[in-house]
């Protein structure tokens, strides 16, 4: 008889900082260790990189693995499933307490050492190993891992499976059955369903969209409305703007190969554009056309944008950081007007993001957008599809895995209350086989 | 010197009952007559088809012609832009007292005259003259007509474009700039620009979706939304069944085909399915594929329910009415087990509408999706997108006209003062060039 | 040790049909049987009064009680604690079942007695039994039962507390703590910390509107409001109507005391006006003014209509049933034109009442409010304040109680998720000693 | 025959920098110079009081009366109608362009003299006059000024009367007709009546609240929900802290009487506290108590807080700054810790505030609650009434006074509209005694 332990350390209670640590008997695997945002943003003047864990902790920033003590066991890995910051952010503040590798795809294990080079108050020496989807790894004699493909906002993303002598777990948090996706491969349903086959004990999946009726659209959508909005319009030699998510590599890619129809040249634009995008074409996830630009510090960007103001601003397609108005970006400055370019009145500023549900994003989006449009600026909001499952998806990734146990995970008790009656209407039971865990708390399984 | 009059006579205060009547000199066109649903929806056991116009006037249902007594002049013409009930549902209560032909392109007044027949007060013996989308008509000596092309949730919608001596006027209501429409020509930009150039007096345009920003997604990403929704999904086998506005020829287009690649047999149900679409076939603006069943009674229906249970659900598509819960349509009488067809656990209802933003109706969705959920069925809702114009669009639109005048129209003054936000960024200036009108006003414009 | 188990058979997935069954080892108390109104209304002719309760419990209109058969022990009472429908609307189809007496505050069993004789399908022959708040009652030999006084907007409302050897189990659903209550005493602060003290294994209480922060206006400041309303204006000789929930006995007294001040004579109209404030006003909880009209029937109502419509509107405060658009009730009936009291313009309609969350209440309200507004009404709404504890409320029983364990109930999942954070503020824990119910579901606790 | 002009110089298009100047032929009173706060809060380390009119105009942070120069007339008079920053924050930026007095109530002119001392860019010179409620002050032989009394959320507003030759022109923007306030009179209804038949020209009026249903609940509502909250409660000895606008005295003044029966010192805190509550003392608007203590700076409010903490809590009320989550006030100082007050699980900070609707607020009250709550602390939010008339106050004043024209101010253009229905209910019409003024535009009006 094998004894499971779900302890939810961090992002039961909210969206951001997560972090699960699964026990099989009283060898552990710890999964992402995240950062909340929101968190720091309503503090003035926070420096994260230079902060202690504990302060971190208490400003519910970062997980409180605290708790880890009072767990009877020794943790063997610590898994990151992609390479968002509510998945990888607090490691360099987290991972160096437990002696066990950092184990990702090679995407995510190369953000995982961008972070920890520009930690500066922790030094993390973990072993740090790359393993990719498809793959396998033993972890203790009687425990393996498993990365089996999926899609999400980011390249490499995957869903977590551990083999244990009883059955599997999986930890399906972040993720999106996208069937034609833009970039990579769609999920591995085969896998999934063999899997279902061969006895899944517990899930542990995201709630996020639970709530949202239906399938969550295909990447495909959101470049074809991408698309629609670039180039099936009048005046197409305004000065035209994108800005999106920069670790979303699939998105940027369609941009880039947009701008090439619309005979522009792509000139990426930002620090964070300039760490995902030209990290995932060294890593070759993507090919770029030989004119594309990419700076990432201020200086080149705003010498580009002064070369952009100049040979005309419709041969340029700037695709830029800034969508959710963050003070600093690129697209703030320039509705700041700090940089050299000019926004002209009908000039166009494409968000291909939704706006963050959260008031200190609305309220930096507000200013940005304000700006912008008393300049002249037209907004086109919202040229964007989810990356997280809805409801039926999650409907379908049950009846396919077949858990013994569900936990929804990543998200608020609302979202989770959500979750829970969709697997109600699946046939499960909660308190029996449907869990609704809280930070801190342990779900004991016995498995024969 | 000309002297123009826009008669606002319905639909300027809420959506609707449209109608609009512009004079030039002694010499009036009417545009559109359209009948307000929800005014109807708010009582029970009204029966419009027997109900007299005074009575219809005084519950908001219809247009208020009386104050055309007031207007000095003749009416020339009774022009309906498009086929949908808000812009032809009140030509059987009111166009009997106008000795004017009514003018629509071939699908609108195959629609007119079905409206017409279905009339059981009034006997409506204008005269009804096709013209086709890029056609002219001459009206008087001095006055003529022309159609130009355009795109909206229902095929064969033009643009109508009065011609006087003096210059244009032009009547946008209800369009969408789609470039990449899945039937018929996208609109006609050639021309909407030469129009421009050879000046026009005044723009009447709808506002529905100016506060929408950016543009309208094209038809093409509804499409995709669909085929996302119907084909790139798990347990392909389960019943489906989608639902749509039986008017939107495009869009049961594209259901039909995409019930092709699944390798299922369409089968459209519903009185208005039958009207709407086979009247589409019979006049050649859409193919059908052979195995395609159409039913438009009851009894009928109920039959091809009973053989879609007997041969296997996984083997139909049946394409209903009923999104918006409509009491007696077929969907509601599916949800209410008034029909063969039994619900199974994870048949799937597929929305391909928006939920109209109407109390009566929302609480019509609210009891049909709820006992639809009873039953056992997951609802993908709102695989939709819009057919009016959004801020974008309308500024694209303004900037190839470039109107003298603008007047907002077919919508509350919420949303004429969205769009009075977006043609202020335009340059135009209210009560000069710029006109808020409510119902029962006349603009006077004088030009040389 | 006792062992204790909290069976929850209805109104913790919903708000509506309440029933929660208590098992002091084989002793078991049923409380409350109500009905869930919105899943009446979604269906079109049904006559709840004739039909059977399992048919009703497939609609999801009553409690599924088929629960109870799994259960082990004997019924030995079933206890109202208010009067609401949705606390004793479900009596007349479940009771028979159960040999036990049915027991309630006076004012409780009074409406239970006529619920009772409504019905026309099943016959309820259990015994009736008041009991005063404040007064005890022996059940078994080991159990008592005993009414703790509390506030709600419905009069004779009571915690109840159900006494065993190992301590109390309170049921504290529905309650305001309103210390200056208009009728009535404030709840019994001093007997709920008595009770705190003595020990509280667990508490069940309603989390309706958990998620209100601060605390729930007395039904002082209704009053208040509703004077400011009616007696500070100008126009006061206008025609005025109040309606509110007939049940609120507080209320409709408040509204009858500004009528004197207003030199009005207030006539109380309505079938349920009559039912719930003629019963009242024989049982003395209030007193009338000599002037006072009560009509119950539609022919007596329309008599009095147009006697008002005679003498002048301005003598007479009529009070009418309606609030929430009832088809059929005095106000929709009213709106419709149907009776000899006619709107002018400038009259006022003061809704003394919320509009109730759900579809199609705010559907029939839409049709309400838009009827009277084109007759020339002027409309007052929401002067009312609600009589469900707020979050602070909540917390501070918690923290006069103490109890072991916290179960929220009468609400759906995402009101009880509020209930719980609030909770885990106050230390308890989720899964240890706070719990989160579904219907069916049975708690087990083990009590020394 | 009279020609008189409306000007919309500011707050047509927005809430916030409200100006209009009315010209009677060619003598011209402009009335309000105001500030528009969420323009100056979307960009960091603005120091208003440094900068120049041209780039606050700009920004729309002021009005843009660069437009005067169009207007033919000389300005005779600026009247502020009472001391809100969105009435006279313009003041030290715009009067010294007009060679004219300055003229307000006491309490107004005497927060305008505060302003123009905090001024850092300009010198405001102009003669500033002291007018009392129930005053009248010749302007020109021809023209003179009233005020009439009235209610809003700050003591001494009053509605400025303009009176020709011809009629009166009333300035009616922001007022509330609460008859039964809490400090000050009632509005004066005789007179406004008594206006009304002398004959109104022209009624300006905001249009803030013209959306919401029925009357603005009068003072005593808010004074009585207070009470409910500070007295009728348990746990009577925690921590409390009320923060209110400091500007709204008659609240304050509340507040400090609550603390009198609570047994507790009130103490006000912050500067602007300071500045409007030690001023309306000073000038015997309100009496306060002997133990009342008042702080503006931070030390010393630093030391009291000090105090607090040391000889208990339960024995103080302190009244603070900071309920927008304000930057800096004493209440966001608190929940950074960054005073000597610490706060303990249960204290409670309650709201008498509503959340300003706008994103930048919005977000500063998200951070500043989650702070708090981080530390324990209980919420009570929107203790609180509106000071701004609502649909049926603004029903009455038309009535009342009658006037042949009315333009609605002071509020967006979706504001107005709502302004504008209720206007067409009382038998207006748009574009001919109904008026949507832009900012920039004239409405010209000949009166004989």
């Amino acid at each position: 008889m094998t004894e499971i332990g779900i302890i939810a350390v961090g992002g039961y209670n909210e969206m951001g900082r997560n972090m699960t640590a699964i026990r099989i008997d009283e060898d552990i695997i710890i999964v992402d260790m995240g950062l909340r945002l929101d968190r720091v943003q309503i503090h003035e003047d926070v420096e994260i990189d230079k902060m202690h864990s504990l302060e971190l902790i208490e400003m519910g920033a970062i997980p409180d693995d605290t708790i880890m003590k009072e767990v009877n066991g020794n943790v063997r890995a610590i898994v990151c499933t992609h390479g968002h910051l509510d998945h990888i952010g607090a490691i360099s503040k987290l991972a160096h307490r437990y002696t066990a590798p950092i184990i990702g795809t090679p995407y995510t294990t190369t953000l995982i050492k961008h972070q920890i080079d520009s930690e500066r108050k922790f030094g993390v020496k973990n072993n740090i190993v790359s393993l990719n989807a498809g793959d396998s790894l033993e972890i203790t004699k009687e425990i393996s891992i498993e990365f089996v493909n999926t899609q999400h906002s980011i390249i490499d993303t995957v869903f977590l499976v551990i083999h244990t002598i009883s059955g599997s777990i999986v930890y399906a948090c972040d993720f999106k059955l996208d069937r034609t996706p833009t970039l990579g491969e769609a999920p591995d349903f085969k896998r999934l369903k063999e899997l279902g086959e061969e006895g899944v004990i517990a899930l542990i999946t995201e709630s996020t969209n639970a709530g949202r009726n239906g399938k969550a659209p295909s990447e495909m959508i959101a470049h074809s409305m991408l698309r629609d909005v670039l180039l099936e319009t009048e005046e197409s030699d305004v000065g035209m703007i994108v800005t999106t998510f920069a670790s979303h590599v699939a998105r940027v890619n369609s941009i880039v190969k947009f701008a090439q129809e619309m005979d522009r040249i792509p000139v990426l634009m930002g620090s964070s554009m300039e760490r995902y995008i030209a990290t995932a074409h060294q890593m070759e996830y993507i090919e770029l056309p030989e004119n594309v630009e990419i700076y990432g510090n201020r200086r080149e960007i705003d010498k580009a944008l002064a070369k952009i103001m100049e040979k005309g601003k419709d041969k340029y397609l700037p695709v830029v950081t800034g969508h959710q108005g963050e003070p600093g970006a690129v697209l703030g400055r320039i509705a700041n007007g700090e940089t050299p370019f000019k926004i002209d009145r009908g000039d166009r500023i494409i968000f291909s993001a939704n706006i963050i549900p959260n008031p200190m994003t609305q309220a930096n989006r507000y200013a940005l957008e304000t700006k912008l449009k008393m300049r002249g600026a037209r907004i086109y909001d919202n040229v964007h599809v989810s990356g997280h499952a809805y409801r039926e998806d999650h409907w379908e990734l049950l009846r396919m895995l077949k858990p013994e146990h569900v936990i929804p995970a990543h998200g608020t008790i609302q979202m989770h209350s959500e979750y829970i009656q969709m697997a109600e209407d699946a046939g499960y039971v909660l308190g029996d086989t449907l869990h609704l865990l809280r930070n801190g708390e342990e779900l004991y399984i016995d498995e024969e």
